[in-house]
């Protein structure tokens, strides 16, 4: 009898405990007020869509803005017109020298095979921080390659010749970003290795996965220690047509003229707007974006949709009149595509600031419909973010998972948590970095889905803490 | 000593009892060789493309297929020849009558104020079923309601007159279901009830969530005891200035003239074929889907998608030479649209069959990327479906919960598990039985993943049963 007492009170226990956990889940306000406040912001975002708004402001009358050019410097005016707007408590530039890569006004590639009796331009576009050709352009026999391997196989058939890395997007893949991962490196890294073995300059197929005629470009880098030589991108149809053409005529050459060029680095600007905490000013939760974009294309969904959307989260907390207990801080980083300068200026101030960064989300996977977010932090902390999944899915968050954040944010050192916004992820690759990464390829209710998303998890954050 | 002892005893036992349940959970293959089937099924639709390639056909070869319409017929020969071609163990009709509505080849609606001296021509379709004016058309003044309350407080102001139901698609709620649910009784119970008051006719706002000048069609339903009035929908925008210009001259008037006709009834077919099962051929695993669209667009999504799933499903099944304990029927229902005659006809079959339906499956909700499926069953057979989950989240399946199914497979009465698939739905209505709904609104990978995500959870059903 004593025994079944003890059985009986190691299970009353085990309830009781559970029972506690659970009605701890939330400890500064009900759950009840937590979806009552997910569902103004859930209401607020789908029929003012203030953030959409914006983006067609940012997308039309900005357009594209690599670091350093005149609508970069645009972009950020805006920006600051746009949280003094909203009404941010306060508001700052963070300066720092960025890169300034132009494109130019000739990337001409054109295919010729004296066997075929063809001359033929290839859609090509040169990738970020490549050197152009000399005037004359350069007129080379081509070497197609399917990895680094290939290429190390192949080095003594590199010298004076273009390298085509021809590595295929990975349509297995169900998160698009993995394949992404998989195939970028070749556009990344390519030149260099390509380089090391005495290559003119390389074409690397597109990464994306759609199959068109538009070259998605996107930065490269150079090794120090190696020469280098021009790169880049070529369409996926150019770049079977290529594959093709080199089955019948191994001999074809591309005579091929860039006048990319890197000029000297100049000033640009992080913009951060905040609202004050109420209680817990020096707590941070942070909301990152970047403003600047490749220059084909308007750069709608990279990264126009998060900067909107770390906006429109200040706009819904001021316009709903919700006062967090911890501040809520947008930061509109300068420089994420070609140089990370923006937020390797915001990780250093991070590091030396006496406040403390709960968390830092980021918003750089294109304004599509919530999945989830992807955390990096302890285990006590991911646990206490999951327990408040009955809240987040009612802005279709369905799950909080371990894993990649964001580029931006990583370079906050000290934060509790960093957080990467998970939208769906299968249209992201068709439109990256390309002409097609425009407005009109935003999806409105998407987009305010993945504000009110956002500003739940803010909200959450800035009330419980971590 | 003891008692710890027993503690550890029941803390074990919790423990043990938990890995049997967990360990239980797949019992005719292991969690790893699902796994594996779900990889090959992933694989295999997002680089064949074998249901986009269907799909093309029966949007860019057949087009639109209205039953009765002589491309319903084509559609279903389309599929029997597809069924075939998979290599489908039986395959078969079912013989029914549908309805036979023409929308002709007049639809016109002129606002006339002489206040603003305006004759202005209104987007609108009509509505499925309705009737066509007189061949003079009718020419009547015109009454904005926004709700059947209001319909009945103004009723002594109906007679004669057009009744235009205006109440807006409520854009704040985040499943666009249960707004197209709360604003679609206008468009199929407004003409009766509006007749009842003495209308001469309505026009009904589109239901959609898309902001422009497209009407959106859809069956409307009389009141057998009500006379019939003719019946259309009309675009959101001109809806819009319809109502500007009431509020400047409550006198204007609409010249309206539609000549579509509900013609006799003719005979069409649901289009059956199965995989037979190796263990238990008389246990069914259904995957329903629609043959009819309605005759603006393609019926691309609506639902040319979910046809081209089912089919895929088959032939992802024989193509990597998957033998299914129980058998996988592919049913492709005719007159889901406007009548649901295949419905019933299936029905009727499954009640007097001898056949144990163990699930029906239907996807009819568009070929968006995958979220979850919505079950009617018993909690036990619920919860063996969610132990599911860590398969299924392989293709991107997020939950499984109670909630609504499928018109189609409603009228099976004795399925152990109604389960309708459940994609994305931010998109969905804005296409939605409009010239909007073509294959350029698909995307090929989140077709394709839900396929995956459909022979998943067909193949579970399969071998685990219910």
């Amino acid at each position: 009898m004593k025994n079944y007492n003890l059985v009986k009170t190691v299970l009353i226990f085990l309830i009781f405990t559970q029972s506690i956990y659970f009605a701890q889940t939330f400890n500064s306000h009900t759950k009840s007020d937590y979806l009552a406040i997910t569902g103004k912001f859930i209401s607020k975002s789908l029929t003012g869509l203030t953030g959409y708004k914006m983006l067609k402001e940012l997308t039309k009358k900005i357009g594209p803005r690599l670091s350093g050019s005149p609508s970069a410097s645009r972009a950020v005016k805006w920006a600051k017109e746009k949280l003094k707007r909203i009404g941010a408590d306060s508001l700052w530039y963070q300066k720092m020298l960025v890169p300034h890569w132009v494109r130019g006004d000739s990337e001409k590639a054109i295919l010729v095979s004296d066997k075929m009796d063809l001359g033929k331009q290839l859609n090509i576009a040169s990738l970020g921080s490549s050197i152009g050709t000399d005037n004359d352009g350069l007129f080379e026999k081509v070497l197609e390659v399917h990895s680094f391997d290939e290429l190390d196989s192949l080095k003594d058939l590199v010298d004076g010749k273009i390298v085509f890395f021809n590595t295929p997007f990975d349509q297995t893949l169900v998160n698009t970003f993995n394949a992404y991962s998989k195939a970028v490196q070749y556009r990344v890294y390519g030149a260099s290795r390509a380089a090391k073995y005495g290559a003119a300059a390389v074409l690397v197929r597109s990464v994306t996965s759609l199959y068109d005629n538009v070259p998605h470009v996107g930065v490269m880098v150079y090794k120090d220690s190696v020469e280098k030589i021009p790169a880049a991108a070529i369409s996926l149809e150019d770049a079977d047509f290529l594959s093709d053409v080199l089955k019948i005529d191994p001999g074809a050459k591309i005579y091929l003229n860039l006048n990319c060029a890197n000029l000297p680095e100049i000033p640009s600007y992080n913009v951060i707007g905040e609202i004050k905490g109420s209680e817990k000013p020096d707590e941070i939760i942070l909301i990152g974006a970047h403003l600047d974009s490749w220059d084909k294309g308007e750069g709608a969904h990279d990264d126009g949709a998060g900067v909107v959307q770390a906006l429109e989260v200040l706009y819904l907390f001021k316009n709903l009149g919700i006062h967090p207990k911890r501040t809520v801080r947008c930061v509109l980083y300068m420089n994420e595509e070609n140089g990370s300068r923006g937020a390797k200026k915001y990780g250093e101030y991070a590091d030396t600031s006496k406040e403390r960064h709960i968390a830092a989300i980021e918003s750089d996977r294109g304004g599509f419909t919530p999945r989830g977010f992807s955390v990096k932090t302890d285990s006590v902390s991911l646990a206490k973010m999951q327990s408040w999944l009955p809240v987040l899915q009612k802005s279709l968050i369905d799950w909080i998972r371990p894993g990649g954040t964001g580029a931006d944010i990583s370079k906050i050192k000290n934060a509790k948590a960093l957080i990467g916004f998970v939208p769906d992820s299968q249209r992201y690759f068709e439109l990256h970095h390309s002409a097609h990464d425009v407005l009109e390829a935003v999806n409105p209710r998407e987009l305010e889905l993945g504000t009110a998303a956002i500003a739940t998890l803010t909200y959450l954050l800035s009330e419980e803490g971590l």
